[in-house]
């Protein structure tokens, strides 16, 4: 079915697929479990592979269930965290989930029929702690520790502390409270998932299916992308930004990419990848096509044009932006040092500013400058009609310089 | 001081002796932590060592709180169990509770200016699983872990539910409650006093002092008392029982029951011991000696008297007892193994009985007897005369037989 066609594309794996199409094939509207950590309001293009999945759903007329984990959050998720995680407010969470509301909007289907936001506080903060222990009671110590985070926290030496270790069955029993029949999640939440398929059997309901999706390397080539590393792309970034920021990734992610994170057709993605083999076709060219790609699944198509109309005059024809900065220097023995160290480099030792220079990073109205100890030809403040310097520092940072008139 | 001194005779270990030597000096009243588990209301006179001590600091007008575990037994307590306990219903807690302040009151002193009855349901009932999460982030995996009878449980493979993993965390926390000054424990609560100490230490209050008793052999001298091993004297005994269960002690242990259970003069039991060392005094009139002790401190000094003399009639004077029963036999061609065949050793081969008998368990009118077959002439019943057999079976079974006039 065309459904399945769709989600495969980013699916790494299922938990399992037969069980997907039992429940496909019962015709009811299933309810999609899709729950946030609200301690960073913050969706990147990674995780929004997982979100175009629930749209996809939400075109066939099942709903996601938006899980607000204001509750958890409270407690604190150990998840992909080797170190202990501050634990936030209920005022800041709630600020976040407002956030998030609204990032999450940019991809899906918000009308009451598919969409329905609840807060796992509504049941956590009800409960009696003798209710949470008949919970407890149903899960033993080393299934609990078999998760992967926990087995190396352990051989590590890291404390866990004890309500992380109970992370999982506290997520694990929202899957009982929403009846969830799928959640689609990053492979790292497998463990705490699992766990709500435990309790649901528990609780002689129907086990939800669990899709992890395929991660993909972020800008930088190698990590998957994290605010932390700033290698992602926001999907609140600007159009402008979402280009520029894909125009800097790695050749060989190009076509990973496009699989994942565009809507182009999986049979047009093999014929780039054999266009760029066989160098018929430039990367850079199939990186402005992805770039368009992205701004258009965000955007629109005609901002995706605007945005690479605007990329290839700025940056391809190595013109000038009309917005360069005009810096007066007067009187400085050194200017380009002075201009680096200034708007640049603030915190770096002058070693490291000339090293810069030496690599080849700066030119000088097109000229590439190598010499660490390059002295600008600067005329003096006596001269009237002062020369203008085009400075290019890096691939992005334009400056023009002059001698001050003063 | 002469408290210290009463204390110390059944002491194991403070934790720690200058703490409570600096509580002491602050001439305040202490709260002394009394925490039960309510799924057996049984004590026997090992548990009321720590009630004794208790009741000395009663003396010197410090208080006990009788913390009633109501919630705690909800969740399953699993100290000393290798394998996990099953959880009982409010209602059977209820009527334990009663029986257990019933029992209690045997030793305490249950005025309310040195006794008060508390439930830590007082807290737990009320507490939000936030507040709880709370109490959870403060104690790592490692922490919990690390106390003996989870390692034990881990090595053995067996496993630990995470309600008993968290029990060390709620009776911990009980002692921040009601801010006690001290606790008297088995070395087998040590590690969940110790959460006690840890959270009052978190929670900014002076942390408990727990001393830990010494434990005796129970009746079988090998293992202690418990109330599946039957080896034990209930704190509920009749004072018959309690005289005649002391009776039945291993000579070896005498001294160290009188130690620990009596309020005898550590001098006299040391001249007790050497004594007997010496043959001038009989094991035996030193267990009556212990048993008046025992009864003196539960009952009375006239009760005492009283089981001593009728122990002393009944069986080491080997007098029959007033009410042995005449049995009338009539035609046996063996009336001794029908006796025995008959009231003692309904279920047993013929065999078992011809060497309980072959054993000299069996004496008659005095005369122990060892031939298996042996007949007892009875007259046969065209006598008028007919002579009484005194039969005594083991050490408490005796019967008297006749034959038959009719």
């Amino acid at each position: 079915m065309q459904l399945f066609e769709k989600i495969e594309r980013t699916t790494e794996d299922f938990f399992s697929r037969e069980e997907l199409e039992n429940k496909i094939k019962e015709k009811k509207q299933l309810i999609i479990k899709y729950g946030v950590d609200l301690t960073a309001p913050f969706l990147h293009i990674g995780h929004a592979v997982n979100l175009w999945m629930m749209r996809e759903f939400q075109n066939y007329g099942h709903k996601v269930v938006f899980l607000l984990g204001d509750f958890t959050t409270t407690i604190g998720d150990p998840t992909g965290k080797l170190s202990t995680r501050k634990i936030m407010t209920q005022e800041a969470i709630e600020k976040n989930a407002e956030e998030f509301i609204r990032q999450v909007s940019k991809v899906l289907d918000t009308r009451e029929e598919v969409f329905e936001i609840r807060r796992n506080s509504e049941w956590y903060s009800k409960m009696s702690i003798s209710e949470l222990f008949s919970l407890f009671q149903m899960v033993t110590h080393s299934r609990l520790i078999s998760r992967d985070m926990f087995k190396k926290r352990i051989e590590s030496e890291t404390d866990i502390y004890i309500n992380e270790l109970l992370y999982p069955i506290i997520q694990g029993y929202d899957s009982v409270m929403i009846k969830s029949d799928l959640t689609i999640v990053g492979s790292d939440q497998l463990f705490n998932e699992m766990m709500g398929k435990f309790y649901q059997k528990k609780f002689d309901l129907s086990e939800q299916v669990i899709i992890t999706t395929k991660i993909t390397n972020g800008l930088c080539g190698i990590n998957k992308q994290s605010k932390s590393l700033g290698n992602y792309v926001a999907i609140t970034d600007s159009a402008r930004d979402m280009f520029g920021k894909v125009m800097s990734l790695p050749d060989k992610d190009i076509t990973d990419w496009m699989r994942v994170y565009t809507d182009m057709s999986l049979a047009d993605v093999e014929k780039i990848e054999a266009d760029m083999d066989s160098k018929i076709l430039s990367p850079r060219d199939s990186k402005i096509n992805l770039g368009c790609e992205i701004v258009k699944r965000y955007y629109s198509q005609e901002e995706a044009d605007q945005e690479k109309e605007w990329f290839i005059t700025t940056f391809s024809k190595n013109e000038f932006p009309e917005d360069t900065p005009l810096i007066n220097v007067s009187n400085m023995t050194d200017p380009l040092y002075q201009l680096i160290h200034s708007n640049i480099m603030k915190n770096s030792s002058s070693g490291e500013i000339r090293r810069l220079i030496s690599q080849g990073a700066v030119s000088i109205d097109d000229n590439k400058i190598v010499d660490p100890y390059y002295k600008i030809p600067m005329m003096d403040d006596s001269t009237s009609d002062n020369q203008i310097f085009k400075i290019k520092i890096g691939k992005r940072r334009f400056y023009r310089i002059q001698a001050a008139s003063c």
